[in-house]
């Protein structure tokens, strides 16, 4: 088996079968990709507010690759081993007018940088830790992952690399940290898997549209699997993080976007009312630390969702 | 503080704040519900599947209460502490034809009885344990808890048991095991507290649209708290379960409900293939043991849902 690398300027912006691979690989080889943060270096860690207006969105989510697999062919799975994923010293969380999921609830821009600190514990999965605000305690653990990880699709493209899709891109899953494994689709010669997008922390369902956004170095070993034609969209292993304790607001509507659309809101007033935050900084931390999950979809005409927001990241006794 | 009880006899079928309360209690006292299952006795453990033809509809998810708690008023929140939980010794799943995530696609009706194995351990949170399948080695943790609590809603009922409301009812809420709190905002004076349809286990989701349905007995502690007017719909404290593996499947669409049904409809496709079961198996499996989390609601125009299966209720090594 060889390990390979893929150069911090070896990335693309639109998935696209017809875009030549940067690198050919054989089954089971090793390759890390060198990749600049989602803003493919227009946030650095002296931006201020104004680097939002003047962001160049056709430059956002670039992805490193391709990479062409050997023996790859349509119908094949791309295993894909989650190796070990290392930020920056340093990433950034914005939320950008007309992206996130309560976009129209807020129209004014705000960037956060934060310093990440590498404390690597491989026996809780835990990388490092990030303050939201050192003075009221409030502390993420790092558990940092490629937002995006996908192949080219069949179809003649180009493809943004904003949606994810069926073939993978930016799955945003903040499962996908080190130790877990990716199952892709393939559906053209070769694969053409291509990554980017690295994450430092991020709640299920990312919620104000960006994670803790960071470069990352991402090392995965890139394996052909023929005997398994049930993967139609990404599936993945992954060992769940650490048991601990939640508080959680749910939303109820017979919308189930709505009913997840409330369940921020109502964890934002929560934040607001018991931990003193702004609803913009209370939606950020929803977004890097809070759980979306789906505790009920069946019970017609109502869905109940829930945002889980662990207790642990409170570091100061209430 | 005062301890309470309320029998298996005094429910009722629908959410109505003029349903006269059957217990007054004090805010702090404890009170023990004994309910019967969803099916209000219906189904018991010698049935078959002939049970689902024959169910009467207007009979089932009854509630037992309502209790009235003094010093409730309207705009107040109720503080539900679950003490204990404790289900009987046998439970049933079904998958009811125009129930459940995917009905259109399950439309034969199916009733599976399981024998529960109490074997405590308030460690961990586990009650016991039932065999989904014991040649095949699939195994569930038990974490029981009553799918519905609620209280009376202001407006004028009656309201049907089966869809949660803001008020709480059939939240079904895989998170309310003991040890768990809920808090749910007072609409009428006393509040008018109803609990029922217990639950030997579940994912979240319960996507086929029954848990591990079984009887009951309900101890929680209700107080009245006079400073959480954030709380418009339920919320909870909870522990989450302990750290384990998962394998997850994955659903991809611009709309959220079909992105749901994929990750379900992915998660039977992938037991089927590795695991040898049925569809209606693996849609029960889902139900009972499944996690749906919204990984990503923001990356449009697609969600991805992911359907995530704990590796360890298969006993037997892959």
């Amino acid at each position: 088996m060889s390990i390979h690398a893929v150069k911090r300027e070896q990335s693309h912006l639109a998935w696209d079968h017809s875009i030549p691979p940067v690198l050919r690989v054989q089954s089971g080889d090793t390759v890390t990709f060198d990749c600049l943060d989602a803003s493919n270096g227009q946030i650095t860690a002296e931006s201020d507010i104004s680097a939002i207006a003047s962001l160049a969105f056709g430059q956002l989510d670039q992805v490193n690759g391709p990479v062409y697999v050997s023996d790859a062919q349509p119908g094949d799975t791309l295993q894909v081993e989650v190796l070990r994923v290392e930020p920056a010293s340093w990433g950034w969380t914005a939320s950008i007018p007309g992206f996130g999921l309560l976009a129209d609830e807020f129209p004014v821009p705000q960037l956060k940088i934060w310093s990440l600190h590498h404390d690597e514990d491989t026996a809780s999965g835990i990388y490092g830790f990030a303050w939201f605000d050192e003075a009221r305690g409030i502390k993420i653990p790092l558990r940092p992952f490629a937002g995006e990880m996908g192949v080219a699709q069949a179809a003649k493209g180009p493809f943004s690399t904003i949606p994810p899709y069926k073939t993978g891109g930016n799955i945003d899953t903040r499962y996908m940290s080190a130790g877990s494994t990716l199952y892709l689709p393939i559906e053209v010669e070769g694969a053409l898997f291509s990554v980017g997008d690295g994450h430092a922390a991020q709640g299920d369902g990312e919620v104000c549209g960006t994670a803790i956004e960071t470069s990352t170095k991402v090392s995965v070993r890139l394996t052909v699997l023929k005997d398994k034609p049930y993967v139609q969209t990404p599936h993945f292993r992954t060992t769940a993080t650490a048991s601990e304790e939640y508080y959680c607001t749910t939303g109820v509507d017979p919308d189930i976007r709505e009913a997840t659309r409330a369940a921020v809101r109502n964890m934002i007033a929560y934040l607001g009312a018991e931990h003193g935050l702004s609803r913009m900084e209370a939606y950020m931390l929803c977004s890097v630390a809070g759980d979306l999950r789906m505790h009920e979809v069946v019970d017609m005409p109502n869905y109940l969702i829930g945002m889980m927001m662990p207790k642990s990241i409170f570091t100061k006794a209430k």
